[in-house]
């Protein structure tokens, strides 16, 4: 059984950890395995995310399950919106000393980077970031890998980038040919439109 | 300026709606047009979608504003979920009168089935939904497609493939490039892993 955590604040890009969840949800669904999937924030108050959606936490930092995979998801801004969330980088440092998996989904890798968690490591971000986090020679960024798997520590690019991740990271869990169920489920077979192919 | 509406309901696939949410939030900050994004539920109580998260609504069907483009995502026995929401089919059927564009994505196909709107239509489904919604003859299912417009009702496969379907939305209200841009933005580049190429 596995304890997904999603930390969410004000602001938050919705897709950056819908993505991942509805993976785990998929994940649970068909491995049976009763898994946790659960929503921290620094207050149990509703919060509103970056495309409007009004959320209640289920938790908060002082009263979240211990967790097996923590989230961290993006925003513009991330800086002024998640890293005001008083007690924050405290609770990320203490996650990572006892998670099995630590992962950040596009700027949410900017809050690895402010807990110190990134040194000497190698991770990616969402493109319009690259620029910022780059200027810290103690990373080692690889911005075209769609997602960056450095010890127990995940990063992926911008956005969508989640789903990519969260699927890789089902698979390590519980095996490639899971992970394609997960994929199957969810019909993950995409077609963007407006490529210069078609 | 566009509203967009986004139904939601109790065990909602939250990626159904969120997929769109994101790239209208992305759409909307690029075409600097300040359009609307809103959730629309039966009750105005909390809800919880079938993931976990813990959403309050933004308007029920009574409140509503004018909408452009209506969203229906989808969820696992969407009957049992979605169609016992009181009103919903009438609701849907007086915004398929007015909106600009109705839009479904996954199981959300069967809300538009269950309200009348497919007669005579194609349309697309998640896959496991295909033999069910293709037993009405008056239905032409078109499962191999991400999405399929005829006139201004658009269905989507299941789950993420309503990313594709709203980017495929925002090129019809602003312009191929524009959705080219919000791609671009949310860094939808996917690259599912465990795939048999790799």
């Amino acid at each position: 059984m596995t304890t997904y955590g999603l930390y969410i604040y004000e602001q938050v890009a919705e897709q950056d950890f819908v993505g991942p969840q509805q993976v785990f949800a998929a994940s649970r669904h068909i491995a049976g395995t009763g898994d946790t999937i659960v929503t921290i924030a620094a207050r149990p108050e509703p919060l509103r995310g970056a495309g409007g959606l009004r959320m209640i936490p289920d938790h908060t930092f002082a009263d979240a399950p211990p967790l097996d995979v923590l989230v961290l998801p993006g925003t513009a801004e991330v800086a002024r919106h998640a890293l005001s969330d008083p007690g924050l980088l405290d609770w990320v440092r203490a996650q990572a000393a006892t998670v099995r998996w630590m992962t950040a989904v596009c700027t949410g890798t900017l809050i690895l980077h402010a807990a110190g968690l990134l040194r000497g490591r190698k991770a990616t971000t969402h493109w319009a970031y690259v620029e910022e986090l780059g200027r810290d020679p103690q990373v080692t960024l690889l911005p075209d890998m769609r997602y960056v798997r450095d010890g127990n520590i995940v990063t992926s690019q911008g956005v969508s980038a989640g789903i990519d991740m969260a699927l890789w990271l089902v698979g390590q869990i519980h095996g490639p040919d899971h992970a394609r169920a997960v994929r199957r489920l969810i019909q993950y077979d995409p077609a963007p439109p407006y490529t210069a192919e078609v």
